[in-house]
């Protein structure tokens, strides 16, 4: 059974999602379609791309992921079929997807499919179903269009490193996504952590806030209800948690905070 | 597979969706459930009237629609199913469905259905399933009740059009609904647009907005970004956008603000 | 096809979702997946008890409910795999099951269960899916672990009866449930209600509500539309409704406000 995922802006209220999921039901009939999130904050390719990022090695090898966030074409933004890592990803390439891999997918293929409608409004049910029903039905993804040569670069801030002359090492990121329970996930991944950190003391610092954390915990239950801790999430990225509260309120940790972590000298 | 989809103003937090679902997979354990919405404003059967209308037609033939909206039965407006476009809905007659079909359905009948519990407040779980049931198990739809002669009606106000001594004509219509992105869609369809537009200018004006829109655009990327537009949306409504910002907002349209359009005289 | 459903307190805009879906459709390919609410308030373990608790009988026999709702394991909270009513449960055995089953369950198991990841903050993922997994692939529930001899107790506010000398009867119960309409849900059954009821004239009375509620109602349409009612909702517990309104709001009931039953002397 072919899975096909929606990751969108559309909210759940209106149309557009029943609009999808009937075409996709009328042309694959035996297709399992899977909600990934529709509550991205509208146009924001920055969050559509941690969440999918976030989860899509989690589903199996075939699995065709829709993106319908910012998916109007144009000229410099064409639509897109990626394969990468044995998985199909469709919609247009305005930067997302370069923020979704680390490495150059294995095809990209600007898509050439002709409508059955006028209608240049509603993507992901004109081009993008249709896309998903020929991959489904056995065309290779060479098929769908001409193959681009690159994804559309978008600017993506990465962790800065500095070493003072006094021994100390700083690594400087900053909050990437705050999720439901307010937990604040950064940009510092634990293979940086790790290449920097070589046993050594450190403090985690952000805003004001004055106590800085000196641990990594393995789960939320490590420190007391209520208290702040620091751990990677299971995309190994750092995370500023309170163990069941809301670190994002509490700690006043937004999307862009910056997060400082000081390495002690050897 | 049977497909059965859902539209209700019950909100996703509640039980009443896993009731509802847990019971068409007892009797019906390869039922495919869609969700089309579950965020209609409480009793608002105008918004669940638009919002399926706007998207059923993209289901397959044979597809049942629920609809959980005002759905208690009273002697008025008593529970049916419906057979028209090829598929079929169940809800309470209470205009509703007059909202939802242009003409006539094909078959309205009166469910006649006797409940398994002596509740009469969960009339989708109750007595909708059951009906899908039956209809999905090949019992003809006019033997779930008595055939009902028509649709209770519902007024709607339908767009006004005047023409001035001077040759200008006028279509006045309304907002009937604004979307997730606050895209205004409007209750003048394509078709009375170009019955009285024979190729003249024209000047579509609401609230005080001063800048009236002189064009139909075919994209939202037509105009630069945060500027206004007007397009048919895919149901080939009226609707007024601004391309990646909120028309609703920034405009000030809301549900009810009337929409003019002036055509110029030949 | 297998039944899993999912109750949590993720939201639905985060990647957990996905993470969790797509690993149940890798590991068991044709699971059919339940969303029951993922709109939980945050570690509310007695919201998450009364709206499983509120449906799971209407699903068939052998469906698994999992419970990511204050999931981490501790040593007082082991995960469990439960058995009762013949369908399966999964979560972390925090006082959230004990609300749920009036009796002890037929089988209580703690899990253990090998991580394939050495996360700790994601047990919905890491240890449920795959105590999932080995119940769909036949594997007897005693197998996933050790029998537990109970399950951990919760207090919960059971209404109290008191009879004056007078020979008034008053049952005081309390809200425990607001839904989307702004029903409010009481904890006060229809069986206790009948005990005393002895076919007595009565008063239903919260705050400061003067028309106090003197007949139980079959449907709210037993009353005029802005009208207060009173019923017995689809799980038999008192229900505080009004008629196309919003009780919560317009009569001030909230989480935990009192319900007093006072029934006349005979």
């Amino acid at each position: 059974m072919a899975i096909v995922t929606l990751t969108t802006d559309w909210g759940t209220k209106d149309h557009y999602l029943g609009s999808v999921k009937g075409k996709l039901l009328k042309h694959i009939p035996d297709v399992n379609i899977v909600d990934i999130s529709h509550d991205i904050t509208p146009f924001n390719i920055n969050q559509a791309a941690y969440i999918l990022k976030s989860c899509f090695r989690d589903f199996p090898d075939g699995t065709i992921h829709l993106l319908g966030v910012n998916s109007d074409a144009s000229p410099d933004f064409p639509h897109v079929a990626i394969k990468a890592h044995n998985q199909y990803f469709i919609g247009a390439d305005n930067g997302l997807f370069n923020l979704i891999f680390e490495e150059k997918p294995e095809k990209i293929i600007a898509l050439e499919i002709i409508q059955d409608t006028e209608k240049y409004t509603f993507s992901t049910k004109d081009v993008f179903t249709k896309a998903c029903q020929m991959i489904i039905n056995g065309t290779p993804i060479e098929k769908l269009g001409f193959e681009r040569s690159d994804l559309t670069k978008m600017m993506s801030f990465k962790p800065i490193v500095e070493n003072d002359s006094d021994g100390h090492t700083n690594i400087i990121g900053k909050i990437i996504y705050i999720d439901n329970y307010e937990n604040a996930i950064s940009n510092i991944s634990k293979t940086l952590f790790e290449e920097h950190a070589k046993n050594r003391n450190f403090r985690i610092s952000f805003n004001s806030f004055k106590n800085a954390i000196t641990k990594i915990s393995d789960s939320y239950s490590d420190v007391a209800i209520s208290e702040a801790c620091a751990l990677f999430d299971s995309n190994d990225l750092l995370e500023i948690s309170v163990n069941q509260g809301n670190a994002g309120g509490l700690l006043g940790l937004k999307q862009d905070t910056k997060i400082r972590i000081t390495f002690e000298p050897q």
